[in-house]
């Protein structure tokens, strides 16, 4: 298996936004997550798809390297999610959620997969996030999502699930619930002080922060003219971040700061165009052009 | 006089945060701006207060060095703004204004006054910001604020104030207004098609974005754990931004970027304290110190 093992959801979404509109195309945060991670090390995934998953989908995450022993096919139909975006692209309005096979979704750990070097439990029910890592040797860095539905309404068990992680991932919105707290800084104190060493948030036009107990760091996002589709900006950030810390192996707080970077580099190629098709044609030519355009967009001189 | 000549409002402000409240306290954008701007060079003020401005407002700013003799004294009372925000921070809600003797305000430019090196022209009527350029020898370098009132009102003669000004300095929600685009990398290229050779876009708690025709930079807002009132933060930026410039002279790109940060650091103390509490008792030493946070909170490695 690969270095990378990613638990969470491939659905087939339909999505508007005031640029386009697709329907029933690929979607779900670990498709996101790993074809993103690809780009960087090599990647596995855990997930669920119906009967009515497409063999081109299937196909295509295969040509990205990733390992599909872990995609579970299940009679029924294929998680569908359907959203739009008005003008104000930062947040998405879900019109429909059709669960289907993603409803009964408990992750089966083939047995090769057992000791991930590095371990992303996608925004699932906190619960199974805790069934995953009893499931698997404690892997060298486990990452986390969750979203305000499992913040709110089981609480416990994420407190539960983030004694055991390293890093947290989550949205602005989803760390103030956390928290409840309005100020950022004060809920990374509260985070940090629960179990994850590195708190990560996303704010999707406006960049990411990221805390830990040596420092904050906080990137713009890449201002682009053309964004047409925000959706699964947040995974495809997440699975640059940690294809890039998995594939160097490195800890650092120099590394930890890079791979913001890369992540944020991946998720601005993703909104340029509906589904993974920006990544579909993606190079790592181009990735390292726009890891060195965030360094000008960033860079200033220190002062005397 | 200064180097730096600002016009713009003197005021009495009511504010109410989660985090306290203030009744009558000092506020205005030429205040703020100047007080701000004070820490870097010498500051020259043009606005207008009632009979019943206090003295020991008065006597605070002369303290700063400021030159106050476009500080005009007329029969009446001083504008008054007041404003609550809630755990949102981003926004106030102005619950009254009174502009009082702001509303009659026509900048008179002391003979002393004409030949500023630097110009900033503060959120008023564009016809009166067009108005003083007139009344001046072009400064080498102007900048200017406005507000969605004259966006949509005034946008003719914003337009015209537009084509004489260096540096345009606004906040996200008007950039879109002024542009008719929610996306900043059109809105920019519009506006500097326009005059401006450089747009400055304040984003609040998410930080800041420069455009010109050679780059685009951003810096994110000081994560700060204490944040009291927002009142004055944009002027204060602003203040911080165009004190820096006029002080070295330095119109490179290198400059205008420290500038930036310049003016992030100083509105980062701003936000910390009611009304200008924080600037008071602020010294050089700690704008420096914060300067550096700043650099560790934005720097990342090179790729190889």
């Amino acid at each position: 298996m690969g270095k990378l093992l990613v638990v969470g959801s491939v659905a087939l979404d339909t999505v508007k936004t005031p640029f386009g509109e697709g329907t029933e195309i690929l979607g779900g945060s670990a498709t996101y997550f790993s074809t993103s991670a690809s780009f960087f090390t090599t990647v596995a995934l855990i997930a669920v798809v119906g009967e009515d998953f497409p063999a081109q989908h299937v196909a295509f995450l295969k040509s990205r390297g990733i390992d599909l022993t872990g995609l579970e096919r299940r009679p029924g139909a294929t998680f569908r999610w359907k959203g739009e975006y008005t003008h104000q692209l930062n947040e998405a309005h879900t019109l429909d959620t059709k669960l289907n096979v993603f409803e009964t979704f408990r992750p089966k750990i083939p047995e090769a997969y057992r000791s991930p070097e590095v371990l992303f439990l996608g925004n699932i029910d906190p619960e199974l996030q805790l069934d995953v890592l009893q499931k698997v040797q404690r892997p060298g860095l486990v990452a986390c999502d969750t979203m305000n539905f499992w913040i709110n309404g089981k609480r416990d068990a994420l407190w539960r699930v983030l004694e055991k992680v390293d890093i947290l991932i989550i949205n602005d919105g989803e760390a103030r619930a956390l928290g409840q707290d309005s100020n950022l800084v004060k809920v990374a104190k509260l985070v940090l002080s629960r179990g994850p060493k590195h708190l990560i948030i996303k704010r999707g036009e406006y960049g990411v922060l990221m805390f830990n107990d040596q420092q904050i760091f906080g990137a713009p996002a890449f201002p682009l003219e053309d964004v047409r589709d925000p959706t699964g900006a947040g995974d495809t950030f997440a699975g640059g971040f940690l294809g890039y810390l998995a594939a160097t192996g490195n800890r650092s707080p120099a590394a930890m700061k890079q791979a913001i970077i890369f992540g944020s580099v991946m998720a601005s190629f993703t909104v340029e165009a509906f589904s993974l098709d920006r990544l579909r044609i993606l190079d790592y030519k181009e990735i390292q052009d726009r890891y060195r355009e965030f360094k000008r967009l960033t860079h200033f001189e220190d002062i005397q």
